[in-house]
C-alpha cells in the first residue's frame, strides 16, 4: 500500500498525460469507440477502444488518431500531441476467443496504442503468451493489460515467461462478461490479488463495482494503482449505445435486485461463442422474468426480436431487450460527456481522500 | 462522504471509549463470547457477545461484567469503567428468528449492553418494531442496531416508526449466514445503502469483505462509519472455537475459489431454522466435494459424524467438518490476541489513510 505512489509513477512513465488517481475506460465491446476513448484520455484518464473485428478496428483507431490530430490543431492541451513517445494515448482492447491474433497485430503495428487490453483466452495461458508475444514484436513499447477474474489465473500470469505490464482484476460486481461460477466481489478479491501479486511488481487496474470516487478511493485502498469503469460510461454522452438502453442504465436502481449473471440475453440475441466460465452482468427485465416464470425459450425470443424492431422502447421497466450492466447501475444517475465523467470522479476521490486524512 | 467525522462523533457520542476508525466483533453466534468481546472494546473497538439462549447468555454478560471489573481493579486503563453512563460497554447480538424476545428482554434489563444487534428476523419489519421496542423499553439507552443484506429492507427500517439506532450493511462475501440468493458485494451495497440512508442520518457498520486495515479504508471512502468484522476474528486467540476449525480459517487460501454459499453444512450439522432468504458462506471441503460428486447425503452425514469423533483433525485439506468463514478467508494468516487485532487493523488503516492522502 506504502507503494501506491511508485506503482501510480510506474504507470505514468508508461502513460505521461494520466492524472492520478488513474480512471480508465473499459474496452466494452461495441460501445466503447474511438470519441469517448480519446474524451478519457484527454481528461487524463486512459480510454480503450474496443476492437471489433479488423476493418470496424482499423477505421476506429484512424477516428481516434484524426480526432486527436484535431484537438492538437486547436491548440487542445488536453494531450501534449496525437503521439506520446511514438504510440497514440488510446488503449485497444481484444476478446481472445472471437479476435484473430494476425488481425490484432496488423492493427497494433499500423497504429501503435499505448497499451491493449486482453481478456477471455478460450486457450488460457498459452494463448495469453502467444498474443503478449505477437503484440510486442509489432509494437514492442505497447503495454500489454490482461484482465483476470481469478487469483489463480492471476498468479499465473504474472509467473509465466510473458508476464503482462498491467493486470486488470475483475470483481464480480462488474458489467458485461466476468467469471460466471467462480468469481467474488472485488473488496476481497482485490486485496488477495494484490498480496498475490505484491513480488511480481505489476500495477494492478481494479475493475468491478466501481462507478465514483466512492469506489476509486476502495479500489486504492485495497491495493490498485488505478480503477477501470465501464457502467459509468454507459452513460457518457459519446458511448455507443441505444438511447433506450442508456436511459436505462439512468432508470434502474438496487443493482442487487435489478441484476444478475445470466446467458439468457446472449441467447436471445444470438451471441455465440463465449467460453463457458463467463457470463455477463445484465439488467433483469420481462425477459428475465419470464423466463424464470417458465415461458419457453422460443416464445421469449419471438417476443425478444419483436421488441427489438421498437427500438429504444425495447427497454424501460417493461422492456426485454439486452441490458449488459455492473451492480453499480444503481450509482448511475444522469448522462454526461466522457471528460466530465473523468474529472469529476476524480476530484470525488479526492475529496474523499481529504475527508478521511483529518477524520482520524 | 464528507460527514465522516460527523457520523463517528454520533457513534463516539454512544460509545465514548472507542477509537477511530471503528472495529466492531460482529456477534458470531457459538463464536464470540465475553472474553472476546471484552478485549475488543478494551482495545477501543465495541465486542458483540452472541446471544445463545438465556441461561449461557445471562453468563456470558455476567462474565463480561467481571472481567471488565477485574480489569479496572488491576487500572486497566483501556476502559474507564465496566459501566460508560451506565452501560456495558459491549453489545449482545440476537438472531431473530431463533432467539425469545423475553429472554432477550430479561438479559438486556439485567445487564444493560450498550448496544444490541438484531438479525434475521422471520417476520420482517413487524418483527424488527417488537424487538426494538421491547428492547428499548428495557434499557433506554441501549442502542439497536440491525443488520440488513438488501437496499430494500434497510431502508424500509429508516423509514419505519422505530428506526435503528445503527444500521448494519452486509455484502455478500460475509462468512457465517447472508442473504442466500439477493445478495451483492459489499463494494456496491454499501454505496448505494448510504444513498439511501442518507437523510435518515442513520450511521453505517459495513460487514462482509473486511479483514484488514485495507477493508477499513474501503468501506469508511464507501460510506460507512465503521466497520464489522468476522472472519477475521475466528483467527483471534479469544475465540470460541475449536483448535482445528481455527486452523482451517489460517491455512485457506483464494476466498474465492475456497468459500461458497451452502445450505448443506446447516443440514450435515442438524442446525435447522434459518428463514430461507438467508444462507451461510461455508470453506468447500471434503464433504462439498463429495456432495457436489453426488454422493447421497445419508452417506455424507455419516462421513460427517466419523469425522467429527476426530475432533481437530476433522479439519484441514481432507476434512469433513463445517467452516462458516467470509470469502476474506484468504486475508488471515495467524492467530493473534483481540486487542492485538483490532489495534493493528485501526493502525494499518491509519497509514493507508496517510499514504492515499499524500498520493495526489
Amino acid at each position: 500500500m506504502l507503494s501506491l505512489s511508485v506503482t501510480f509513477n510506474k504507470l505514468s512513465q508508461a502513460y505521461p498525460w494520466i492524472a492520478s488517481p488513474l480512471i480508465v475506460l473499459a474496452p466494452m465491446r461495441g460501445i466503447a469507440g474511438p470519441t469517448l476513448a480519446v474524451a478519457v484520455s484527454q481528461a487524463g484518464g486512459l480510454g480503450f477502444i474496443a476492437f471489433t473485428g479488423k476493418n470496424s478496428g482499423l477505421e476506429d483507431l484512424e477516428t481516434a488518431s484524426q480526432l486527436l490530430r484535431g484537438a492538437k490543431e486547436q491548440d487542445d492541451n488536453s494531450l501534449s500531441g496525437i503521439s506520446i513517445g511514438g504510440l497514440l494515448p488510446v488503449g485497444l482492447g481484444f476478446l481472445l476467443w472471437a479476435d484473430d491474433l494476425s488481425d490484432a497485430v496488423e492493427t497494433v503495428e499500423k497504429y501503435r496504442p499505448c497499451a491493449v487490453w486482453l481478456f477471455a483466452p478460450r486457450g488460457g495461458q498459452e494463448e495469453l503468451d502467444q498474443w503478449t508475444l505477437g503484440i510486442r514484436a509489432a509494437s514492442p513499447k505497447t503495454q500489454v493489460w490482461i484482465q483476470f477474474g481469478t487469483i489463480g489465473e492471476a498468479t499465473a500470469a504474472a509467473g509465466s515467461t510473458s508476464p503482462p505490464d498491467v493486470v486488470v482484476i475483475q470483481g464480480t460486481e462488474a458489467g458485461g462478461h466476468g467469471r460466471a461460477h467462480d468469481g467474488i466481489g472485488t473488496i476481497t478479491l482485490l486485496p488477495e490479488a494484490a498480496d498475490a501479486l505484491r513480488s511480481s511488481g505489476i500495477p494492478i487496474i481494479a475493475a468491478g463495482g466501481i462507478a465514483d470516487g466512492r469506489g476509486v478511493v476502495a479500489a486504492l485502498s485495497l491495493g490498485a494503482s488505478g480503477v477501470a469503469m465501464g457502467t459509468r460510461f454507459l452513460a457518457a454522452s459519446e458511448a455507443r449505445v441505444s438511447k433506450g438502453y442508456q436511459r436505462e442504465i439512468v432508470r434502474v436502481a438496487d443493482g442487487a435486485k435489478s441484476t444478475t449473471r445470466t446467458t439468457l440475453y446472449n441467447r436471445l440475441r444470438g451471441t455465440v461463442g463465449w467460453p463457458e466460465e463467463f457470463s455477463p452482468r445484465m439488467v433483469k427485465n420481462r425477459s428475465w422474468g419470464d423466463s424464470q416464470a417458465g415461458v419457453p425459450f422460443d416464445e421469449l425470443k419471438r417476443l425478444y426480436d419483436e421488441a427489438g424492431k421498437t427500438g429504444d422502447a425495447g427497454w424501460g421497466p417493461e422492456g426485454r431487450l439486452a441490458t449488459y450492466a455492473g451492480a453499480v447501475v444503481g450509482l448511475v444517475h444522469e448522462v454526461e460527456d466522457g471528460k466530465v465523467i473523468v474529472k469529476s470522479v476524480r476530484e470525488e476521490a479526492k475529496s474523499i481522500t481529504e475527508a478521511l486524512s483529518t477524520s482520524f
